[in-house]
């Protein structure tokens, strides 16, 4: 039940498999600049983070969807028990485990941080909302920002002591980031006066910090138009006292708090900037127009911060589908359905329940393996960078590429497949007394903030498969290349290592066939076919990752005695990767055949054709 | 916004094509046994339930989400209009259109109820469940019912003085039906006493009317065990004085009303039957253990009227979507969007949301269309039977095949396609502000209530496919191959029929492998694979009743002026078919391939695979 304190599971045994033997933590973890992070320390965090997500903030998941936030004299006040977490999760270090030391953090990994988050968003996405935001905008004025700036805000941002915010969206600017219309006028002092309206301002109030510093993206006096003319200014909701605490009101005001489908516990604000002329901002770096650039060091985080969340919903979603299948008993075994004296069966054992949940698991494993290996690529970047810089360069390239894959591929499948424990549940499901309707409510939103998937579908068409003269993508096939080479003759996996090779040479055709438009007039089939693409470079990537890591388990398997506890495990991973292999990866080629046939039929009919209002 | 008095909206037109045009409803109006009505009253009291809709259940239906029903001593309270909405559509005779004048009704044909019911459902899903469920309970006791009973109740439920639920589900017995455990003891006098718990009981109580008159399963004492044991009782709340008015309490307990998803406002109560030993039930037709079937007459029904659900709200979220598209402007032509002084554009010019509109528009016409043709096989059986035995026989088989085709596709298609609604508004849609996300969350019980869409699955490959021989799906087939015969020539539509063609040898291949499946020991493989064939087996219909729609509009648009207002609806229907069978059809080939496949990877996997818990 929902309202249970101990409804929140993770599979730690899983986790550890990703991070341990799939993506070889071992090799950059005890090195600089990772020397405190062995492989031991990397499974005590995970495990208590574990400990710690089930006893405080799981709990909180059902209670803060229904009491939701409210606003009180101007203040967003978060459902009962969030202060309290917060306090308690910034005590555990959790936060600032990937974290530098020169910003008060503990220098692990980021792919360790990364399934630190996906256990802290599968407990309670709209609360780690709050301090993922402060995450986010302190990495961003870590690396952005003058030094002065960086010692007043980050390591505050970092530990707690104060919130962020990220603020982009305008009520007429949305996906089309460059219309926003908040100006900042100059002080003469090299601050600004900033005046405007946010909206969609993700915990752009509330009262578990002292402060909350905004990242506002604002247009100075004079610059051009579009996205080129945009900066970004700090703009604390309190202004900051010469001896660094928070002081007077900065003329930020709440206008209101959005009532949505989901994410309940996160409010969700229209903020308005100096309507008393009194909201003072200074720029970030101090250097005008870089705003967007700028912005997207944070966006990019924050891109990767929802496909985590979508992975960790969708696990809760899985888990606990799983256990109630387990445990409910519902009719008799399928062969003797209407035979009322046979034993009554626990559905798990019904064959389509059965089937949803193997794709559960499959889907869930792959964009896990899809993180940790975007993360990865980002750990051996850094460790690389001025010892093998080709070799960073290469990893740098996959998180560039990787980042638009994994928040579609991931917030999509959280919101289908959270709908998808709804229906193992059965009419249980639909019930506030059961978590996954939950799941599926929050989930919805993932697929479009930070970048609508039509956006990110663009940016990898777009953007991404020509980034470095096509290098990125390149690398990516021949990393998969290689994959296939090298298993193709494998007995047990050879046809689906064959069904790999299909998928794989059916997306370089595509991505011909997208070559050839934008060469052409027939641009208008870019984005026709961009989210279509997109998601067949997905089914990619997550058939080879679960097939890579069955063949890590099928070598696991083949030194452990027959009663050892972890063979069921391994055996699992086995039929993650053959039924994605034998049920998904064909739809590569057929996608990619629907591609080649070039509809257009979305822009030739007439408008007044849809219907007749 | 959802709480505008006219936010819902339906496309009379296409209604009106759907049912006149493409299903040439003037062939069966005004003859027996529909005299009364013809193509002028069908359109007048399409266009007057519109109007309804529109001013008295389309703004209750944001305040009925939010308000919910509650529990006060015992009795559920609607929410804040619901009963005077219950009063006035009564008022109205919408509800009676198609009720034989035997019963107090008009005598329409069902096509014309189906399309009212739409309007009703689509402006409002949950408070049309409570004169729907009257409605079907009404039926069944017309069909099953003995003499006294039909006097005693059908009227009265059919015009809205008393309410009507079916009571199936138990705690332990939801698609199991079979182990229900409610208990029947005769009390000698012909009627029995009546104990124990049923639970979903949609409309199960509600202050709407003056009595609830309850069908509900149980097994009389000594009854064989499973569903053919089962027999229906007529359980009133309040038991009927000898004058027919409603009486005492009839120990009809409301347990609980449960906090769901989605349709907040229609009340899903617990129900404790004779908790006192006080609950008197009369069996229907006055016949023990025929319950099953009885309740399959109401339940067909149901599963209909639930497709009609789906198509209602699908309709409502992709028009509300449509009118969001042509407002909303964001972002300059896709092909200069980096450019901030072109001008900016309504979103529905941007290829990607005209994409997710066209297929929301191809599928909700494609429903919409299926369903007519299954009422109107319903209204020609009827017509036929005594005139054409034969040709009777065959329109009612198409109703049985099609009947859990309609069911789960238009379920599936409400709640996915509302989620790509939302997806079009872009965050607006995430908000309460807007009526999408409520689509989606209503939409998401009608793939699981009046049977599972697995069950839906299996009803198709298990019985339907092989009922009277095999003779309904091979009518069904030779349907369609009469179709491609005539039009795979056209030189507009020849490929897009190829595609048809193609598809539906598809299905042929994949039904014989079912027919293999049945005869080995594979079993398995029919659970395993039936939804996915249900779904092919939808595409195709609607595949071929698009093309039919489109091939229709073609020739009108021949004799039209290049001027007439209605060519813009015709090119509509273009566009809509060349869609779907470019973009959908090749799915079925495709398809059909993976379950040759034979993946039994689900029943593979030992269960303790699944997770490590």
């Amino acid at each position: 039940m929902s309202n249970g304190i101990n409804w929140y599971q993770a599979d730690l045994r899983e986790l550890k498999f990703v991070l341990l033997e799939q993506f070889r933590y071992g090799e950059i973890a005890g090195r600089a600049p990772f020397e405190a992070w062995g492989v031991e320390e990397a499974t005590a965090v995970l495990e208590e983070t574990y400990r710690f997500a089930r006893e405080v903030l799981g709990p909180l998941n059902t209670s803060g969807d229904r009491e939701g936030c409210r606003l009180e004299g101007g203040q967003v006040i978060t459902p009962k028990g969030f202060k309290d977490a917060w306090r308690k999760l910034y005590e555990t270090g959790f936060k600032t485990v990937s974290v530098r030391p020169e910003h008060g953090g503990q220098g692990a990994p980021h792919a360790l941080q990364c399934l630190i988050e996906e256990i802290l968003s599968g407990a309670n996405p709209a609360f780690n909302m709050y301090p993922g935001l402060a995450f986010g905008a302190a990495e961003l004025i870590a690396e952005c920002g003058t030094a002065a700036q960086v010692r007043r805000y980050v390591e505050k941002m970092y530990n707690g002591h104060w919130g962020g915010t990220m603020c982009l969206t305008e009520p007429q600017a949305g996906s089309d980031v460059g219309a926003a219309k908040t100006i900042a006028i100059k002080n003469g002092d090299g601050t600004y006066r900033i005046r405007g309206t946010k909206i969609f301002i993700s915990g752009g109030d509330h009262d578990l910090a002292e402060n909350i510093i905004h990242l506002v993206l604002a247009r100075a006096e004079d610059a051009p138009a579009g996205t080129k003319g945009l900066s970004l200014f700090i703009v604390p909701k309190k202004r900051i006292n010469p001896d660094g605490s928070a002081g007077q009101s900065n003329d930020v005001q709440v206008g209101s708090i959005e009532h949505k489908m989901g994410i309940n516990g996160s409010a969700t604000c229209v903020l308005n900037f100096g309507d008393n002329d009194q909201c003072i901002g200074e720029l970030v770096g101090g250097v005008e127009n870089a705003g967007m650039s700028q912005m997207f060091r944070m966006m990019n985080g924050a891109r990767i911060a929802v496909a985590v969340q979508g992975l960790g919903v969708l696990s809760t979603a899985y888990l606990n589908a799983l256990a109630y299948a387990k445990e409910r008993k519902q009719g008799a075994h399928f062969k003797f359905w209407k035979d009322p004296n046979r034993p009554r069966v626990a559905i798990v054992e019904h064959p389509d329940v059965r089937r949803m949940l193997l794709e559960m698991k499959a889907v869930t494993e792959g964009i896990r393996a899809l993180l940790v290996k975007l993360t990865t690529h980002l750990d051996r970047s850094r460790q690389l960078a001025g010892v093998d810089d080709p070799k960073a360069t290469y990893h740098r390239g996959q998180v560039e590429l990787l980042t638009p894959i994994v928040k579609s591929y991931s917030s999509d499948a959280a919101f289908r497949l959270s709908a998808q424990a709804i229906q193992v549940y059965g009419g249980a499901g639909y019930l506030k007394d059961h978590p996954v309707e939950q799941c599926c409510r929050d989930a919805k939103i993932f697929s479009i903030y930070e970048g609508t998937n039509h956006i990110q579908a663009m940016d990898l068409v777009g953007r991404k498969l020509g980034q470095a003269g096509g290098a990125h993508f390149q690398d990516f096939m021949r990393d998969i290349g290689e994959f296939v080479a090298q298993h193709r003759a494998n007995p047990r996996y050879g046809s689906a290592v064959e069904a790999l090779a299909a998928a794989q040479e059916s997306i370089m055709q595509s991505a011909m066939v997208f070559f050839g438009w934008s060469q052409s007039d027939k641009l208008h089939l870019i984005p026709l076919n961009a989210n279509r693409f997109l998601s067949l470079m997905s089914e990619l990537a997550i058939g080879w990752l679960l097939l890579d890591a069955a063949l890590i388990a099928e070598t696991a398997l083949e030194s452990l005695p027959a009663t050892h506890s972890d063979r069921p495990f391994y055996e699992g991973k086995r039929w993650s990767a053959l039924w994605f292999a034998r049920n998904v990866l064909p739809d590569v080629e057929h996608g990619a055949k629907l591609i080649a046939a070039e509809d257009s039929s979305p822009v030739e009919i007439p408008l007044e054709a849809f219907s007749t209002h």
